[in-house]
């Protein structure tokens, strides 16, 4: 008989629903050994957040998160609101002695995030930050070839995170929906919300980054304001690049833009390595890019791996070859990993420090494009 | 409050794993009038089709299909055991007035898909054959495509269903995960396998076929059985393939074998018509290729397109654009038609008697590859 | 010092243009032992044969190919004109000592080809027919990998060749440029022009056809004659589909049409090997996709191999790695492998016989499109 | 009759060969009003020169390059010899009253570059920059969406050029072949060699760059001299990255490197406008991939175009639709530019000043590679 998990989840939006499914499907293709329990969903708009558990099948709902918080039957605490309240929520669930996972980035800012990493550590409770494409399959993949040496030395890191939604000017700024486009709720525009992914997965593939140099852009000035409906000053950054060297002297260089007409998620890298090479892309998650020097010269060129078959990770558990997963299995792999990791007392990365990792990173990238400077990044 | 529809599933097979899935999700990602409930799973081994229940929430099990078939609480006889027992219990199932919902393809051969029609539509019960292709958004759009004629005339259509998964002559054939390979068990080997999702297709999209001339080879003549521990001869076709002419006036080629290295599932189709062109390809389902040749000449090519936006078939009930799905969402669409189709008075195609349609050609060509002749092709 | 080959073309059109380019540039780019003179250029319209003989350089015009034929100073023979030409041209400059070379397909049926291999063969001139697509470069490398045995057993062969060139009614038929749709001249549509290529390259790569199946469709059947102005039925077949039983058991498919909307010369074919497969397509020529199982399971996939190394056939002659050649160099390897063959007395294939053996084949689909049958193939 | 124009080459390495061939070709594939005359060939190894003049039909030699600026009979002088002499010579011809045609880049540096723009238009001879990238039909298509407006406000432009090739730690540096890798010679690395490329064709596309921020790295840090036989330090930059801002501000990544693995000649680039999208890659230099978000909605997506059609650039003078041209006709349509430009009065660009700007730009990044700041770029 499995162990029964709690879970109180805070925000019905778009990453609310990624992480219910998560927690749903988790046990039924994986032989995890806890079983989460829907036991309330909280948010402040009580029809919704009633139509939601409805949907979902929570056993019931909040429409405070501190009372969520409180709560004696709920076991771990998921943090899916926008990005302003995740410090506040994390802190006090994790001082409650709530096991805390929480959507990425972990907070607007390095400074908030510290906060929370000292609260969950001092809790010592289990804690993890949702940067989901670790888990995609083809991603997974990649990081056993590159710790099995495969690359060999890197020399190179490119990755980019390209969106086109906010280009026109009628788009408002802030609350439902858009809150992404409001600097105070979201603390950054694409360094924030899409470089932190590009970042995560750089850092684990290839380590810690030692210095950047970065420019940011906001094309449209001006936007008028959901909540206060009036033409407001836009705070995000739309786009930013920035160069960057890891500390095992390879060179990187990032970017991200919501101005890139043709591409709605079109999150790539690839890596160049002493021996082989790898690419990877969100708009064909389940494909992997690879090129291996070693091959015969005549017969060399990059592989179009379809990543579906049970020796590949995670897809054992699925369909059988052929046949593609989507984006939101790479929640439910994060879960059925976690859930291993509870019972095996090894947690599942990223845990909140390599969230603050990251934050380290997009602040030292924030600042630079400011200062107009290399900047050197503080390491986690 | 929706109303609840009992759920009785026979086979815990593979597609006893899809459909359990897809009857699960339909309500979580859409507002369909019935909620699937999963009354009942039955199968043979007691042991396996408790883990199964249990895994997947089913409330009760049956080793009977009679039983299941018996059973009151029973509003809806799901098939997805092996070929040669879906006639008999759809047979069972309608006469007892349940609605049926039977794996792909129908039945072993047309003479026993008559039946099966004759039975539900004389229960007037309703029924569905899981041609699930026809639900990936893709493949859905590009439907709405054809019945808006942007591509005119149609000239051609071509289809395979290459895989490569019983290359080696060791693999045994029939008993567990491989009855596909035992021609009393399947009806026939790629044929009604794959072939049978091409067909489905073909004539959804682009009308009735009227004759064909067909050959099969079967390239490992004998296979050590997996139930008789013997060496058999193999009575399946490994790999078929066929011209045919609709009755459009177009012409087509199909073609089926499970000995293509480096394709695991690749069943693609393109069709060309006066104006423009599509082309679908099952490795990644949630692209679609498309040429128009009203585009302005010096930028005319085939567009690339990533069906993941709102406007595009099911998508707006999934995640945002770039954010592909998978496999298993054309069956969860599936359910979802098929209830808001119960609710409508509307049944959601394909029938028992588009299943039947399809078993006429593939009877057609298997005819044909003896016959070494063109055969018509009977019309359901 | 290189010895000097005279040449003598005939016929100024697309192909008179390719062959020139071919004689002019194999000795720039190959150590080839003969260097080609430009010595003859003949066509009827005496103003454009000197158009044409000034631009590439021919040293003389004719406006008879009998007159070209008799001249002493040329020793090659090489016909570019219209397929209703190739026979009686090919034989009296065999018949007169000629060296003979002509453009694909060696001439309308096999029964004029017949007479062809006779005439050069009594004459024992070295002989050829421009069948350029096996020096493609990536063509040429994957015939290596077969005959060391990469793919292993071979149990699939398909191509294809599509265009989209006469789907409007409004294109004439005959004449100038337009003589391929005009029966009386071609000897067939698609099958003869279009087909030949796939069947020459598919039995170069895997061994004798023995018999086939097919369905041949005119689409438009009336076109105004560009000579007569008439309205006149059409003779060609505008699309050819066939089913083939190749020699050493494998299965194959082929089809062309001018009706697919989106392509322009997409002639494309696949292998599937016991061990291998690899697909070619010539709207991308420098590249060959490479799938081998014998790669590790995790990493394996079709790889998209850039032919332009210095160890990939040819391409130590051009460029540098990475920068592609394109279509006309495949005439220019053609003539170094002649030339060099002329030296070697190892004559450079494909010959006239090997284009008979084409004819075979050709005749054979179309007799089977009339007979609705299964044809034999005779063998060369 | 065409006017003869009197070519003098200096230099027959690679791009010796690639020069002599545009030549050639050039007024046989199009109708230019000068026919270039292939006068003389200097180098100063006679043998090799003799040897070369042979091969492409050179009337004489020379292996002193001011004799070769001397004589009265050359019209042009072509300069295709290494970095470190391109300033000297075109200098002397121009003084000489010569045309003058020179590899990129223009020079070592911006400093040389002023002096031979000085000396060109003291002269007022007619002189170009051979960045044939321009020339590429694709890339001349684009260049004419961009002018037409096709593409909006432009937000982002990103280039990369990646290679292989001297991973190695045992390829020695300078002399035959790899001059390249010898600062003295060549003036930088990748910078000078690839990004000169790229940013040729981005000024030409998008107009000048303001300023630039950039990192450079030599990762084998020192290599035998093939000359002097002994271990030296490599001076030239291995990998070069830098963002830049352009004036219309339009913000921009640029890449390059010769430690890519997989990648032999990856030269590409992707313009995203208001309204549309671009991307080209010299790996399949005969396609242009477009986005285009009016394109209604369902059926958006990235044209793949094959840009082969006669309604394209340059491309009517070549084959039929369908069939792709190489690297080397880039060389070719220049030529034709070029003589056609001399005969209107209107010089074909890049000229001398072109060159200079661009090397404006990288000096600026080198510089800026060096002080770890942000540069401005001087304008030509």
């Amino acid at each position: 008989m499995k162990k029964k998990l709690n879970i109180g989840l805070v925000g019905y939006g778009f990453m609310g629903r990624t992480h219910s499914n998560a927690f749903v499907q988790a046990p039924r293709f994986f032989d995890v050994p806890y079983e989460p329990i829907l036991k309330a969903v909280c948010a402040r708009n009580a029809d919704r957040v009633k139509a939601f558990a409805s949907n979902w099948g929570y056993e019931s709902i909040e429409t405070d998160w501190r009372a969520l918080v409180d709560r004696k039957d709920i076991d771990l605490v998921d943090i899916a609101s926008p990005n302003d309240t995740h410090a506040e929520i994390a802190i006090a669930a994790a001082s409650a002695g709530k096991m805390v996972t929480c959507e990425k980035p972990l907070a607007r800012n390095a400074a908030e995030s510290e906060k929370m990493v000292t609260a969950a550590e001092s809790a010592r409770v289990p804690n993890a930050v949702w940067y989901n494409y670790r888990r995609v399959p083809a991603v997974t993949l990649l990081k056993q070839l590159i710790d099995e040496g495969k690359l060999g030395r890197i020399f190179h890191y490119r990755a980019q995170f390209l969106q086109d939604w906010t280009i026109s000017s009628d788009l408002p700024q802030g609350g439902e929906g858009l809150w992404r486009l409001d600097v105070a709720v979201a603390g950054s525009g694409v360094t924030g919300d899409l470089l932190a992914h590009c970042i995560d997965t750089a850092m684990w593939l290839n380590g810690t980054i030692d210095k950047v140099t970065a420019m940011t852009e906001t094309f449209v000035k001006e936007r008028k304001h959901q909540l206060t409906g009036k033409m407001e000053k836009v705070g995000i950054d739309d786009a930013c690049a920035f160069l960057a060297r890891f500390s095992n002297g390879s060179l990187a260089t990032f970017e991200s833009t919501r101005y890139a007409r043709g591409h709605k998620a079109l999150y790539t890298f690839e890596i160049n390595g002493e021996h082989a090479s790898i690419f990877w892309d969100l708009h064909d998650l389940h494909r992997l890019q690879y090129f291996d020097h070693r091959d015969e010269g005549r017969v060399r060129g990059w592989r179009n791996i379809h990543v579906s078959d049970g020796d590949q990770p995670y897809m054992k558990n699925w369909w059988v070859p052929g046949l593609q997963i989507g984006y939101e299995h790479s929640f439910v792999h994060q879960v059925a990993d976690f859930l291993q990791g509870l019972a095996d007392g090894k947690p599942a990365k990223p845990d909140f420090k390599d969230g603050l990792a990251t934050d380290y990173v997009t602040d030292a990238v924030l600042k630079s494009a400011k200062s107009q400077k290399w900047e050197n990044v503080k390491k986690a």
